[in-house]
């Protein structure tokens, strides 16, 4: 992979110390700052840089109050790797191969069949009705702690088909890296994602350190059960709150009940976030990732496109709104020093 | 009332040095722990007490990371008095009243016909569906914002019919020394209210210290809008999630994603709360309020009971879980030194 040659020791150097795993005295950094050290210098990190001082300026203007410190980040194709499928997606897609040798039926009914046949191509073009009936067997009929641990499970073995390598490789360094500087200047962190909320919290805390409580996303209803006497929630092959597009202002106010000072996503489905979170007072960041990046990551949105893709919009419309909206994009290709912490 | 008469300078002293605001030394306190001031000297107090240094004490079998830590605690009737009816329920009544000279057609439509005559013998006995007309008419209709506003104006102004004071100084000071309690030693208290989720996070920040992300409840639909180029969620008519009985343990599970450490009710709504923070492992602290008070504030459930309530019902089956199960039972009467933080 390309993306190895672009590693440099400096970089790989500057983030053990920054882990704090060794006690190795920092190198001295060819960049100012000591925060965001996989951001090259330039509009975008400015953005973050100058957004937090200004919120965290005692008595000045846009001080926020810590309580109020509230950031929100979409998952997919934000914190991590979205293409060619979600990593949910995925994961439902096996789990039907692994349910299979009990639903003979399947072999001979769609979308199941299409599934079992290896056929992307049609799996590429699933309706929502395809989606719902593969949610309703693979997400369902179980416990909300049986499936997490499902999902634990796969992580760990389940490889990303291009980069070879687990999903929670394939994190952005660069956008951990905004999370730990907003958290160390007392923002609480919150994933607002699409994906489903049980399927993200398996892994939220260990692989952002975004625990349960932070993590609003969609979700399917539960029953309440006392088995043996012991109660448990069952999970339902019913949808109960899609947490996308306008979903997510909606999410947000309910799960949170406040209004975001900063707010990061990278497609169509984040734009009510952003306009959420802009329609506060004071100071607020709005940040969109730009996925220009074919060589180390993916190109899609405005400046490429994978016409079969239906993941990781961007529309020309969002980057209009953005730009009109003094929202900041950010370029993959130019605004990061590496994609991934593996890198 | 009697409430007063039972107040002691003693008991104000230590009220007043506990809460920081003169910096008079502490008096020397009779009672040999300096939190829970309010209550007497008992196995709930003891229980309290108890849970909390298990779960605090480093390197002990059931201790408990900080992160972990979360307590849930329903309101009416809880927190606050619930009866004759809810602070909730009054407010809708209220609204009705004001929004009755723009509908004239509700003189001769029930239920809103009941309200407006003042009929409460009817009202005591409106169905599901009435309430959920008068719900749709006085909680719909409006951002939550303005909702909020309502609110929080209608709390200045309104009086409790028995005790003359606002809602919001029918607080029990015993549970908000609980909540304290808990704070000082790592815990975050949610509301988990079978009540409006909106409705008390207008208040719960001031009332009791809790920030409305720790506010879970029943809530309604919204609708995200743009109005004149700004974003607002528009409230409907239309319930979204029921935060009661079955719907707490769900609540919390969806909200939080947590298991509850300590969990405070005083109905049977709240039963698979407690059985849901019951069913984990190591130190878990289950408590009911019980209502056998009827000088200070009011008897109900198994030990007297208003037939012609409909809220706060605490059954006798409640009650042989309890003692079954180990839960605490608290007794108003016997273990509360004072009721309301204005005694």
């Amino acid at each position: 992979m390309s993306s190895i040659t672009r590693r440099s020791l400096g970089v790989a150097l500057s983030a053990v110390a920054a882990s704090g795993v060794v006690g190795l005295p920092r190198p001295a950094a060819a960049d100012s700052s000591p925060a965001l050290p996989s951001w090259n210098d330039g509009p975008a990190k400015q953005a973050i840089l100058d957004f937090v001082r200004r919120v965290t300026t005692s008595g000045g203007p846009d001080f926020v109050a810590p309580e109020d410190r509230i950031a929100t980040f979409d998952q997919d194709g934000t914190l991590w790797v979205e293409q060619p499928v979600y990593a949910q997606a995925m994961f439902a897609l096996e789990r039907v191969r692994a349910l299979a040798p009990s639903h003979p039926e399947w072999k001979s009914q769609d979308p199941f069949a299409a599934v079992l046949s290896g056929d992307l191509a049609q799996v590429a073009h699933f309706s929502e009705k395809d989606w719902t009936e593969i949610v309703g067997v693979t997400h369902a009929g179980m416990s909300n702690q049986d499936f997490q641990g499902l999902v634990k499970r796969w992580l760990e073995t389940a490889r990303h088909p291009r980069f070879e390598r687990k999903y929670t490789d394939l994190v952005y360094q660069p956008m951990r890296e905004v999370m730990d500087h907003l958290r160390a200047n007392g923002f609480r962190t919150y994933i607002v994602t699409g994906g489903g909320q049980e399927f993200v919290r398996a892994f939220a805390q260990a692989v952002y350190g975004v625990p349960p409580e932070q993590v609003v996303g969609s979700s399917i209803a539960t029953r309440y059960e006392l088995k043996d006497g012991k109660p448990e929630l069952m999970r339902l092959p019913k949808v109960f709150f899609v947490d996308d597009r306008d979903g997510k202002a909606i999410g947000i106010n309910l799960f949170i009940g406040k209004r975001p000072y900063a707010a990061f996503g990278n497609s169509g489905g984040d734009r009510e976030m952003l306009q959420w979170t802009g329609a506060g007072d004071g100071a607020r960041l709005r940040m969109l990732v730009h996925h220009d990046d074919p060589a180390r990551e993916y190109a899609y949105g405005p400046a490429g496109g994978l016409p079969d893709s239906k993941v990781g919009t961007f529309p020309d419309e969002l980057m209009t709104e953005a730009k009109a909206g003094g929202w900041t994009v950010v370029s993959m290709k130019e605004d990061w020093k590496r994609v991934f912490a593996t890198d």
